[in-house]
């Protein structure tokens, strides 16, 4: 079997994302489990290169096709040519990252790469380089023409995946809908099985405190949650809930839920960042490709020093490369 | 200086309230820093007593003023004078955790005793008591005539205050208002006082994520929140917010908080409980009276078994002793 072809793109270069991209080339049990391919720029990569004293030779090539072990592979975008600086919004940084994106995403729907891992970017270096996007997942749903996807974060021994993200929290009660909750149910078993759990454990939490308390504040367990989770069951599904919120998380850690299901942004993002601040992986499920990330920002606090850490760009690696090896 | 007298109700007799109350009283550091006077019944005590194979000579008496050093120091209710059964929901049980509390109650508002440490009791076990309350809290607020109050939990190294508990998500996110808010600021930085911070650094959470990210979702934030915080830092405090959810806890927890205003039951309890799921305690604060509780309920499964585990009632006795000294 060859090895998986994992494009990496490196992000806004004015962060850490190129100098974790470069690290994370060096790790190898990374090199040894695939080939990557870097979407950046030649430019961008070699002052890098310089920042943390590598010597790894740099290829730029115009086809994934091209790619080589030994060596940095890279799709060179052509758009910073120039000097720019570290741990500062520039539009023309904004319009690179994109830049990466978009090529990663064509290569990946061509089916020359077999999954695309991202570097952090930056939402205002993007509005000030003219790219109208929020963000990383709605830029791989808008162009690979996805309606029906969920965010999954994996970190400290816990997987979640969210019903939703970035709305209101009064829209997120909004959202908490049987259909769309059955259908991130889905995705959380297909993606629990991508990540290597043959029969996932899936747990829903509920909306509210206690889950409601039996509609004593808050029916929308029974209205909504519960039948998707009878729904789910129907399917064939092992799943329990709703699980009070608070107590969800701290059943999945001591090993009783292979997936948390979390009705809202922070309801999955509090117990995650607390339990593994720097080495989460960031997974957007239902696209047509396979998609991982860094779950973390640009970090300009670190950029352009050669301290950042790479633990979450590696992560995020393996995980491409484990949903690659799992869906062949 | 006298010992501050603490008064420990022991919960309903069919959970494991009673034992770890008579655990609590073995504790070294417990004895010499205060003088505790049990709120049970003396056939409840003597049972438990027995289980964990105590010595302890128990006296029976008829005001907290009759308490002595060396023995165990009981307030009898009368209410359960004979078997009832562990792990079972009984009437009985619930009116008799209901005369413990009411008890001292009274005593701590007649300033016979100095705090209340609250064991752990059955809402069910209350209904079919026909006690109506829904828990401790609205017991204390209904018994000492108080509006002003707020849920705060400590535990793990972390401290967390809550603008609202037991309701909906969505009426959680209507009573997100900058006069409550503002009040529970204040109730903050009068609890971190009393648990023995100066000057307590406080953030506020946001209520969206991203704390709404400047209004693109949700505007509670501009409105209530900063509206708040403002009015807070007016008045004095060393505040910071609104910090976003999922990055607060983080924050606190490497010590750049010393307690975090929540704004819903949730985004307090999620990160507590994984944070410390058994020995956290949980304070009512803005009540005339000090209040302490165990953070767990009447955990039924390990109850007359002898094998409960106290960390949670000798962590709320050692709160509620550190009250009683800063408010002197």
């Amino acid at each position: 079997m060859t090895k998986p072809i994992i494009g990496i793109t490196v992000g806004d270069p004015s962060g850490v994302g190129p100098e974790i991209s470069v690290k994370t080339l060096k790790n190898p049990e990374v090199l040894s489990s695939c080939l990557p391919v870097l979407y950046g720029d030649e430019y961008v990569l070699r002052r890098v290169l310089s920042i943390v004293r590598s010597d790894m030779p740099l290829a730029v090539i115009e086809d994934p096709i091209e790619a080589r072990e030994g060596r940095i592979n890279l799709l060179s975008s052509g758009v910073v040519e120039e000097s720019y600086e570290f741990a500062k919004v520039q539009g023309k940084c904004g319009q690179a990252a994109f830049a990466y994106i978009k090529h990663a995403i064509e290569d990946a729907l061509a089916k020359k790469i077999d999954a695309v891992v991202t570097g952090p970017i930056h939402k205002e270096a993007l509005h000030e380089g003219g790219v109208n996007y929020s963000g990383h997942t709605e830029i791989f749903a808008d162009l690979t023409g996805t309606k029906n996807y969920a965010m999954l974060l994996t970190g400290g021994g816990i997987r979640v995946i969210h019903v939703s993200t970035h709305v209101s929290l009064r829209e997120a009660c909004d959202r908490a809908k049987k259909e769309r909750i059955l259908a991130v149910i889905r995705l959380a078993d297909d993606a629990a099985k991508g990540l290597g759990v043959p029969v996932p454990r899936i747990a829903v939490a509920g909306l509210n405190p206690h889950s409601g308390e039996n509609g004593l504040f808050g029916d929308e367990e029974m209205k909504e949650i519960s039948p998707a989770i009878e729904a789910a069951r129907r399917e064939g599904m092992d799943i329990t809930g709703p699980v009070p919120p608070d107590t969800v998380f701290v059943k999945a850690l001591k090993g009783d839920f292979d997936i948390v299901v979390a009705m809202y942004h922070d309801q999955g993002h509090i117990p995650l960042k607390l339990t593994d601040f720097m080495g989460g992986v960031n997974i957007t499920v239902g696209l047509p490709i396979i998609r991982t990330s860094v779950d973390h920002g640009t970090a300009y606090g670190k950029a352009g020093k050669g301290t950042a850490d790479e633990a979450s760009m590696l992560a995020a690696v393996q995980s491409a490369v484990q949903f690659v090896k799992n869906k062949r």
